[in-house]
């Protein structure tokens, strides 16, 4: 992956602590060979930031935005009223409510600005990637093939029995 | 109640749809003396009305912000995360998960920057007014006698015996 | 709209008791010029339609996927598996659980198989349809454009002050 | 238990890490002397493999489906929504929702495509094991022998007084 | 269906208010030329008749136990607990709490003594009796050729697209 | 039921609003000839009526409290802590969370501090009066018989099949 | 406390893993001069148990019982009917869903069958068996003397201040 | 910040073992040079406490009063019963409800009695300081520059960029 040139999708999130679970929507981009710019954007401690941010993704050049937060997590959907660019949200796991506090608050956005939500936590910032790539693939044959591989590598790594293992 | 002057209470609500339950708050601070403005400032439609209402709020005077929102409600954090003053939540019943949604998208705020939740729909904005009532009558003995009055009755007002009903 | 040519948003739902809301995703669609066609995939009760469809989406030329169910919901999650194209999920509102076995459902797919899943009932199936259109504008203008309108008429929608009505 | 002949029963499961829970079942039909076959058939990632097996159980000789799964657990359901022998479904305990999700996704099915659903868990699979006998005690009578006397064992280990234990 | 001899499925239920729900039950297995016998039987009220009823249930000849409760739900849990036969159960949708009372109460059975769980409310009776078809489709030629046409019919009953109707 | 004498169990309500459901109550402790007093004593709104009641309950003559409350339901529990006297507590069922904050708010008291919870709504009411004739009977033959002649006559009362009926 | 008469109390309790929690019951009935058994009586797994001991309670001179189990927690329930004594139900903290389901399972009691149902775990198991010294306390004046102290003694162990402690 | 003088946040808590979360209040008014005074004042253990406290707080001086308090948590409500003064609550996290018990029974309130909430745990501690810190900064100018340049503070401290760590 080539992070020289302006990258293509903008992973954003609500703090330093969501970095653990939201490296692996990186993680994943980097697999498929697509470009992105890991940032932190707080809409509740920099909203300022999240306002230059979210107005000048689309000039920026940027396709798609991932952003992940949790509790009450106000940055997806805060991010998508101020942007036409597709935006997907992570649910980070919170302490006391385990992310269902993160999911509804991500999820349950008003007709009119949506945020296409994935899994709460790792599962989800990995899809987001995939969620990215899928997009990215309607025009670009490289990550189409690429998407693809990555499927079907998955799809291999499936073994036919399950095996015993020290828990 | 007198409009004219710079009201000491704004209540903000995300759509016209949240006016049946925001009206309670109206009609309390009316009850006690507190004057306000009412507004629709949507957090996904209208951002940058957010933005404006929220950064300016303390200039114009205003001492408390009362805020009502359903479902992914992002308002009332929004807004206190641009403001200094006050910011008292009030979680409208939404259709599907009455409520459940608002009200853990307003009252599971970081750490920083914090909302005051009320309880969902019709108590909740009666109940922010109420807050807002308390918090003026710290330096307000007209407003304090008003809530100490209002206090005084609603305690009268309780019946010693259940009486039947035609259901 | 045309609906002469491929469309390039398929909408599928589970049965026909989903269309009511489904038909918010179509109605959005045309607003904003875009493609569709709209169809019943049962993934239960019609196994092989779901695989046929979801096998030969993409050669078929549709670019995205809308997928409405309800209760326990794996329609969005079993197209996911079977194509590369995004797919996106509306949680259809349930009799008993209103839709919080719909949502969990479709949202927590596993790493590998990203389902991009939107409000529970009527919000959920227009923003699936915005979401839809987020991705289509990437590369066409006019639906750009179409899509840049939308926003600019819904924020000029939202009134300034909240007005008693009948309830 | 013979694993020589067609086993009696399949247990399927989406993933590898479902074995440490799926293996209760498997130790509960091995003491029952019920043959099985074990399988990792993922919904999301070999759907092939899950159209396979779900068509052709049947013909197979399995009488008795087994079906562990997680998260958005689509496995049971698509399997019941293929094969017209029984399917039992075990909701694997997940990370963030400890397997309300898996629960509320395997049991909710639509009318006409049913899942015998049991616990969260390994109390789940241990009993979907038991279920399998029930059905297989009704036409063999070894089978019919050895679970009643299970049961007895079972009720005979239930001790008069709990007794202090480390903890 | 002939109900003259030894009915194969026992239906039992909490209170008379079960039966618009548990009907379903019964005119699915009416449908699939299944004999069945309906009974009242109550955990809560009945425990004699509980105790007898399961007891018994083997011996008098029924296979399989089709039992619906609501709220605190015990009756499928405690006649799976007195006899060998496969018990499934079906959540009544309650008053306040829909059915999640019921669902836990049934589903949350330990290890050792199963029921498998069916949907809440309507969508489960139906499904408790496709769960007895498949069991007695297993020794039962005509029954399975029954079930066959019946999961064909509804298979065939699913229209290719949606129409508008008045809601 | 002589109300003539001191009541031996005081029916208590946060409001008059719950009134149609503590009726319930009232009226099985009359079918079991169980003296009673209801009152109106609400934790919010009169705290002192709360103090004063529940300091001179026992000195009055009653026996057991049956205190029921809505939303967060304080009653039950504030009055268990300023009495010796078994308390028991009824759930009202509250608009928006159909009275889940009723009864976490009433069940999950810290040790030291027991209240006897029942079931949201009606049937709790009706189970606090049966409670506290259990309670009452121990030491009073009439009640005791009483209470003996209710439990047959409901078993009695439960019909051997159910029959179909208008909806 | 003496054990040699017959104890007053009956604790029952599903399993041996109940114990750590209910033994909270024990200590605390033992601390307040209550005599008490405790047994081990499984709904599921001795029915036959259940049914003998529910029966034979009041004979064998029990006033009060408390049981306590978890997941699909039946036994407070199913003791309830089959004896007139009080019951108190405590919910066990289970592994999945931490006790949710037990609270439900033995709260939601159909109208005529009561259980006092206390708060999940150790807090509940307390709770019990103040629950059971309030009501013996009602004829027996030693008893109702040691609650005084215990419940004066726990007032006077609340400390005015917190303290900072290593946590 | 001094504590010689009258302070002017009361914070309360249930018990001391609620300190470790309550004392991330203490800190964060000393933070911002607010005088404030811990005590624990339990509802249900020291009901005469809690009456005296709450109707002696405002004319002692305080101005704000934090309650923190878990489970059944009555104490926030309560004390906003005997006082005008605006009370904060903060939900404990507690054992098997995570504090979602804590959060419903202090948010609930009904029409009348308001408690601002803040959110589960930690945050909500330091929230419900800043909450006090904003009503405080009405009429402190010392407290309100403390205030501005704490967020302005808490606003630089977000890094642009996340950072690998160790996990």
């Amino acid at each position: 992956m080539s992070r020289t040139d302006q990258p293509e999708v903008a992973i954003i999130m609500g703090s330093q602590s969501d970095w653990p679970t939201m490296k692996n929507a990186a993680n994943t981009l980097e697999a498929l060979g697509i470009s992105y710019d890991a940032r932190i954007v707080s809409a509740h401690r920099t909203p300022d930031r999240l306002v230059e941010f979210s107005k000048s993704a689309k000039k920026e050049g940027f396709k798609v935005i991932i952003a992940g937060a949790g509790g009450a997590a106000h940055l997806p959907g805060m991010a998508a009223s101020m942007t036409p660019l597709p935006v997907f949200g992570v649910p980070i796991e919170s302490r006391a409510l385990k992310g269902q506090d993160s999911l509804l608050s991500i999820v349950q956005m008003p007709a009119g600005v949506p945020v296409g939500t994935l899994a709460i936590g790792r599962a989800g910032a990995v899809n987001a990637a995939l969620m990215a790539a899928s997009i990215l693939a309607l025009h670009n044959s490289q990550i189409a093939a690429n998407l693809d591989e990555w499927r079907e590598a998955q799809t291999k790594a499936v073994a036919e029995k399950p095996v015993d293992t020290e828990e």
